[in-house]
């Protein structure tokens, strides 16, 4: 089977961002991730921030706080709605070709196609510090956030997929990138794309 | 850093050990696996089913029932016995060069080296079924066994290691048998040793 489709699911720091760019140019076709935000928050009106960290921790919370939130004139809380919107996001993107997808859950959204490879990128912690506080220098990415992204991830993956995240038989393909390094790890998801799938 | 050392953990019935003999064939270096339990068997003088079972499953008993276990000469259940004559088992092997190695907790038992690639395979229950049903036609592999062997290792491999067996994160690599097929897996493998790691 072809592969039309990479998702690519990244722990915070691990470099998967960089992998999916890099792959979809060397496949030549477009790496969908702040499009993606863009694109919700025009269809939703929530504000590309929101979008950008409620699209992937929307449910990090505990079930208390989580049973009292507000509901809208959809009858969703707002994060839900914003999940739905995601979802039909993505959906449409897929329909314009293929393509490859960092994060938002795609590989559970596209979980009925067989064409698509489903990647979990995933790192030591002293790479992804590194990578955090040395590369990026950005006050926004703190070593506090190391544990707190991935934790939030973890929590919405399961919320809204009733499936682990980081569970190497929920993927295809699973990298360290610290162990690998990024270029390899290109080469080795571009070298599957290329062979195709059994399935 | 050169890899002398592919460890291969593996779901039952997802071809990780058919997958470690080719790789090692291509690699012409030993893939240790019925050795460990041969060498195990003469050194603790216990019978090679024995080892053969016990040593990826010793634990898979609750806590009480592991708690009224007898207790050998050397202080040790037998369990924990096998276990350690195991491990020095693979140490030896080590020693001698590098090398394939099948299941067993090598992972873990080898974790202080940086020239170890750490691969686990896995695969869809249906392609397992058929593996098992199809291909082994064996009365001693059967369905029901898909899922108690695997229950076993995992509980095994979290008793002596106390990490998640399967969890993306312990591996360099995790590979799905069923979507990319025996021989990618072979060299998806082959072109990490050739290539190297970065740690």
């Amino acid at each position: 089977m072809k592969v039309n489709y990479v998702t690519i699911s990244r722990e915070y720091g691990s470099g998967g961002r960089e992998i999916g760019k890099k792959l979809s140019e060397k496949l030549g076709i477009p790496c969908y991730d702040k499009e993606i935000i863009e694109e919700t928050a025009f269809k939703t009106g929530f504000a590309e921030e929101y979008v950008k960290k409620q699209g992937e921790y929307a449910n990090a919370r505990n079930w208390l706080e989580y049973s009292f939130s507000s509901r809208n004139s959809y009858g969703m809380s707002p994060e839900d709605y914003l999940w739905a919107k995601q979802r039909e996001v993505i959906l449409d993107l897929v329909k314009k070709g293929p393509c490859v997808i960092v994060g938002r859950c795609a590989d559970y959204i596209l979980r009925d196609r067989t064409d698509v490879l489903n990647v979990f990128i995933h790192a030591d912690y002293k790479y992804r510090r590194h990578r955090i506080t040395d590369i990026y220098k950005d006050p926004e990415h703190t070593e506090k956030m190391l544990n707190d992204i991935d934790k939030k991830r973890k929590f919405n993956y399961k919320y809204y997929t009733e499936q682990e995240w980081g569970k190497s038989q929920n993927y295809d393909l699973t990298l360290s990138s610290s162990a690998l390094g990024l270029d390899q790890c290109v080469d080795l998801i571009y070298g599957v794309v290329e062979k195709g799938l059994e399935r």
